[in-house]
Order: structure tokens, then C-alpha cells, then sequence
């Protein structure tokens, strides 16, 4: 049976004593610094830990510290807050802690983690088909270089938003002389990366756990139309630039080790680089809501390329790692309709579009549309946990 | 008739009154913090002008106070500066000044600027055609996007170095289960321009002099091999991310009032937003040296989208601007052979070598080769100014 903590209503709540993510919160105005969330309350770290890394107002430095640093603090807390003990020492900890308990309701989350580089990559093999079945319906629907490698591209650090941000609707170049709002608004469901631990310039990072804390989910929003007429030949830019939603809780990867599997078999065989140690595939079940309706179930599970192959790749160029680098997965889809991961596999290009409830569908986003990205992954002792949800609203342009 | 200063041997320097180019430097040791560049000497600014904003690592903190306090600045060091005006008065300015000026050779020099994102254009109209026809030679040159909108696309920020760094030659996949170190190693002659001040998500900038402090020459190392096989569909990546170098030395938009030209006709007009409303085509004169040989000469005032375009592009979507933001105008490239930007159009694709010396000839870069370049435009008074140089020698891989 998974241990306890004594705060009130966390376990069962996906927020209990075998999750504990970190973010970064403020209350009444005062400056924004480390919290970790437990049920439905945020956790002080600073007066609880006394340590200042967590007065900072993002969780930068405690990523940096590596490892040991970050198993050390987790088994920390999880003592301070653990229901189970001599009854002295619980209630001697729980007087302690107690006090910088703030409930949810009473704080500001913000972004956890000042951003470095961004990198979006393109791991699932039923995404790039499905775009490209759509986009290439004559030819190959993957490039000849996909199974080869997992691709990828820097996105805009700087447009990173926490949860909750409003999306305004971007404006742009949809065609020769065709400029306005973007008529074909679509999120990506992903899972994002976060790297604690920095390396040098031309040198190799050891592995994924000694380098990344942990994940969160992010929303790649993209305007399909500015997208499309700017992409060729340098990829991406202000069809994605505009915004990208990520969860104000980092799920260190040592909240999920009941969650590791085996990544999907992989043909041809990856290069030396690219060969897999360890089982770094995570089951983790998505959940893609569009105002209060599921559109959605993507399974993380089937993505082709595992993060320490991402993490490997993005770097055996002797590319250097800083702390707060966050690569992410790309659209997780599955095989089947109800797992695609973006509207415009949903609704394949907006001829198909999805029913949100009676008489209202949906092709690609209206002004005023909510979308909620929500997951859950095994945690110890058969206890699910649940990763901080990702939300945001169009507004119009 | 310029003004000149009283600092020994910088007027003809091309680093005179009329130039004044913003960096960071260290010695002995000590903290890096910021300085101004005058003939062979560097300006430390701190103490000088009694401001702790100057005693940063970079010059961001000076850079996020905009446009009236940069020239507010400037003023303030061309009088300290000035050899003219009562010799009482100038012989007191000497006496305080001359103390906090530190010979070049004794200083380090670092990354002028905290990077925050990294944006790379395509700018050059022949630089887009040469491309085109080397890899497409059946097709159009230019994609049919390309006279509506200045391409571009976001870098990997945090391995943007300061010239001197050496450059690791990269590895990586140049093909189906093909890896081992870069065979076509190729630089980028570009000209980058340094973000103050910032803007909110959903905004949009005001003119470029309110928002870009200055400018700086910067080289986009590029592994053509990797990022043959890496660039389709979503654009260069490994290819472009071990390593960017600019110069350490900023020179503000400011001291290059007299190199501001009309930019190059467009054919079609652009779209009313990108329209330019003032000269911003700058004549910059480039030379590339490899080993100490001048391979080409481009001219800045060739390129076909301005720095005014490139900005308007870049936020149009609602993209907000930090303090630190860098946007390249991509290779730097003319119509003849003498001023392309880069080994792979010099070489056409390393078909036709250039030749350094009696029996050495280049195709792409060979560990040991040195790669500099070089920059001046038309200062006041009809004296030169000279941009910080970026260089940067190539090891093994």
C-alpha cells in the first residue's frame, strides 16, 4: 500500500504524497516563488526547507542542483508531509509545515520555469503520417528521414505561457496577398521536458535522469493557415511563434517510474546514438477537453521516438544543454480517431468536424473556445497521479 | 568636420567618437561587466558613469531602457570623451576617464548580451536563388513565398558565442544509418540586430530604432550534410545548433545614421505591414578572410528585406519581444561570385574550390581553418567606422 500524507483530501486526488510537483506561485501581491502541490493546497518550500533556491521566482536553481539534489528534497518533503511515523513525529512536522499549507484558490500560479531554449520534435508516427496523408495525399505520408531520426525544431522561448494565459487569435500571411486572422486555429496535445542540469559546448550529457526533472504537459497552439504558406523551406515560425500553453506543475520523472515502459519497437533499427538503455517510454494517458466536451484520448505510450533518444539527438551535434531547456514531444496521436492529438487530424483538415454537443461542431477554433489538455499516469502503490492540466482561451484577434 | 576624441591613436581606428560600440569585458579575474570600445582600449563604464546597471554580466539591464536613455548615454560619453571644448574642462574629463581605460590586451572579451530567443531570417535575394538552384536545379530558385514575406525561422540561442570560440566540428546523421563528423562544414556571413526593449503577447512593436539597440556581425556555422538530411519537413536544426558566433562588440543602430540607405525595390509591394516607412537598408561593407585570405566581399545594402521588415514579420502574429531577443538577416549575399555569403555558393556546392593560396584551395572548412569576418560602413564626418570582427577556428570533431 502507498504511504499517506496528512493533508487533508490529497490522496485520491492524483496530488498525494507519491506525486508532489513542483511550480512557482504568489499570493496577495507578494513576490512569486517554489511551491509544491499537494491536493488541493501549495506547499511553501522556502520557510518549510529553509532554503532561498526556493524564494526565487522560478524553480531554476533547484533544477540545477541534479539529482541527488532533487531525490534528496523529494524524500524530504514526502517525510514532512508523510501521515505515517510515530504520532509525536507526525504531528511534531505537521505543526511545522502546516502553516505554509496555502489553498490553491488563495494563489497566482505562474510560469515555473524561466524558459531557455525550446524545442518541439515530431515523435509520434501516427501524427506525421496523419499530416502527412493530409498535406502530401499523393505521396509518401512520412519523409524519408522520419524513422531515421526523431526531427525537430526550436520554437519561440519567449511565447511560452503558463496555463491559463489567454490565446489571442494570431494574425498573418495565409497566401499571396491574403492577410488576417487565422482561419484554421488548432492545438497539439504534447508532453514537454524539462532539463535541470546543464552541459558544455561540444561535449555529450549522460543520461536522461541525470539531466531532466521532469515533464508537464504543453499545448503547441498552431495556426494551420499561416502555417502552411510559410513553411517551406525553413519550417515553422509564426504559424507556432504566437503561443504555447504549458502546466503550471513540473511531475519530476521520479514521481513517474511506475509509469516506464518499454518505448515502441522501432524499424529500422536506430543508430548507436539513438539505441535505447533504458525503458523511457511513459504510459501516461492524455485527455484532450474542448469546452467541458472530451474530444480526445491520446496515449503517450505509443509514441515512436522515447525522450532519451530526443535528448540524445538533440545534442550529438555537441549542441550545450542550459537549465530551463524544455524539448517537448510533439502531437501525441494513437492509431485510431479518438486518440489524434490535433483538430486537424480530428477533423482531418476541417472536413470531418467534431461534435461538442448538440448542433455545435467544430473544425478548428472559434474565439472564446476553452481547451484543457489533462493526463494521468500509474503512481507507486496503485495510486494514479495526475499532471497539472494546461489550459487557455481564444480570445479574438 | 567629426569631432574626435582625446583617446590615443582611435580616431582612424574605425573605433573614433563617431562609433562608440557597447560590450562585455573581464580582467584578472574580476566580474564581467560592461564596457565601450575606443580606438584599442575599453571603456569601463560603471565606474565612469557612476551606474550600476553598467556592472552587469551583459548588457540587458542597459538595453531594456530604451531609445532616450541610450542616447542620453552615448551624449554623455562623447563629452567625456571629446578632445574639444575648454581645455580646463577636457584636461578634468581626461583626468577622470583615463584611469577606467583598460588596453584591449588585457581584457577578455564575452557574449555582449543575455540571448533570449534567436531568430534567423533569409533576406538575401540571391543567397534564397543560389540556394534554390544548387538543390533544386530543375525547379524555381525561390520558393513561392519568398517575395511576400521575409522567411525565417528560430535558432538554438544558448550556443550563440562570442567570436574567439573555438568551434567544435559537429557529428551527426547525414543520411540512412550514414553518422560521423560534418564533411561540409560551411560559414554564414550575416548581420544580427540586438533587442532592448520589450513587448507584451498580443502587441505590436513600435518602429524598429524604439525596440533594436544595435547591431552585430554574427556567423551562422552551418553543417551542410546534417541538414540536408534533417530539413525536411520542419527546417534546420542540428544543422545550425552547435554553434552560432557573433562579434563581441555592439554597435548601436545610432552610430550608423550615415550608412542608412533606401532598401531595394520589391516587386510585388509588400503587404501593409510590412511597408517600410524609412530608410532601413544599411551599407555595410563585408569581407570574409579565411586563413588570412579575403574569399568575398558582400554588400549589405544589397539585401532585399530590411531590418524594419524583419521586425514587423517577426511579432505580426502577436509574438511578443524580450530584452535580449536576436534577429539575423541571414547570409549576406550579392550577385557576383566575389560577395556570396557562403563556402557552399562561393564553391557552388564545393564543385568550384576557392583558392587561399598556391595549392590550398577550400570546398568546405578543414579543422584548423580560421574564419573571420569583417565589417565597415560610413560613420559622421565621413570617417569609417569598423564593426566588431567575428571569428572563430575550427577542432576536431
Amino acid at each position: 500500500m502507498s504511504e499517506a500524507t496528512w493533508v487533508p483530501r490529497a490522496e485520491g486526488s492524483g496530488f498525494g504524497l507519491n506525486h508532489l510537483p513542483f511550480g512557482v506561485f504568489s499570493r496577495d501581491g507578494e513576490a512569486p516563488r517554489a511551491g509544491v502541490r499537494v491536493g488541493a493546497y501549495v506547499l511553501d518550500l522556502a520557510p518549510v526547507l529553509h532554503d532561498e533556491a526556493f524564494a526565487a521566482p522560478a524553480l531554476n536553481p533547484f533544477l540545477a542542483r541534479g539529482r541527488t539534489a532533487w531525490a534528496e528534497t523529494r524524500r524530504r518533503l514526502r517525510r514532512l508531509l508523510s501521515a505515517e511515523g510515530a504520532a509525536a513525529d507526525v504531528a511534531a512536522d505537521r505543526a511545522a509545515v502546516e502553516p505554509h499549507l496555502i489553498p490553491l484558490d488563495q494563489v497566482t500560479l505562474h510560469l515555473p520555469v524561466e524558459i531557455a531554449d525550446y524545442v518541439d520534435f515530431y515523435c509520434s508516427l501516427e501524427h506525421a503520417s496523419n499530416v502527412g496523408r493530409i498535406f502530401r495525399p499523393d505521396g509518401e505520408p512520412l519523409t524519408r528521414n522520419w524513422r531515421h531520426l526523431p526531427i525537430g525544431y526550436h520554437g519561440r522561448a519567449g511565447t511560452v505561457v503558463v496555463s491559463g494565459t489567454p490565446i489571442p487569435r494570431p494574425r498573418g500571411q495565409r497566401g499571396p496577398g491574403d492577410f488576417g486572422p487565422c482561419a484554421r486555429l488548432d492545438i497539439e496535445a504534447e508532453l514537454a521536458y524539462v532539463v535541470g542540469v546543464p552541459t558544455a559546448l561540444g561535449s555529450r550529457p549522460g543520461p536522461l535522469e541525470e539531466h531532466v526533472f521532469g515533464v508537464t504537459l504543453l499545448n503547441d497552439w498552431s495556426a494551420r493557415d499561416i502555417q502552411a504558406w510559410e513553411t517551406v523551406p525553413l519550417g515553422p515560425f509564426l504559424g507556432k511563434s504566437f503561443a504555447t500553453s504549458i502546466s503550471p506543475w513540473i511531475t519530476p520523472l521520479e514521481a513517474l517510474e511506475e509509469a516506464r515502459v518499454e518505448g515502441r519497437a522501432q524499424d529500422p533499427e536506430p543508430l548507436e546514438y539513438l539505441r535505447r538503455r533504458e525503458p523511457w517510454g511513459l504510459d501516461i494517458a492524455v485527455e484532450i477537453v474542448l469546452n467541458g466536451t472530451t474530444v480526445s484520448r491520446p496515449a503517450y505510450r505509443d509514441m515512436y521516438w522515447t525522450p532519451d533518444q530526443m535528448l540524445a539527438h538533440m545534442t550529438v551535434n555537441g549542441a550545450s544543454l542550459r537549465t530551463g531547456d524544455v524539448f517537448a514531444s510533439g502531437t501525441i496521436s494513437g492509431a485510431r480517431r479518438e486518440e489524434r492529438g490535433s483538430l486537424i487530424e480530428l477533423t482531418w483538415n476541417g472536413a470531418e468536424p467534431v461534435k461538442l454537443s448538440e448542433g455545435d461542431v467544430r473544425g478548428f477554433l472559434e474565439d472564446g473556445d476553452t481547451v484543457t489538455l489533462r493526463a494521468t499516469a500509474p503512481g507507486s502503490g496503485g495510486e494514479r497521479i495526475t499532471l497539472g492540466e494546461v489550459s487557455g482561451t481564444i480570445l479574438p484577434g
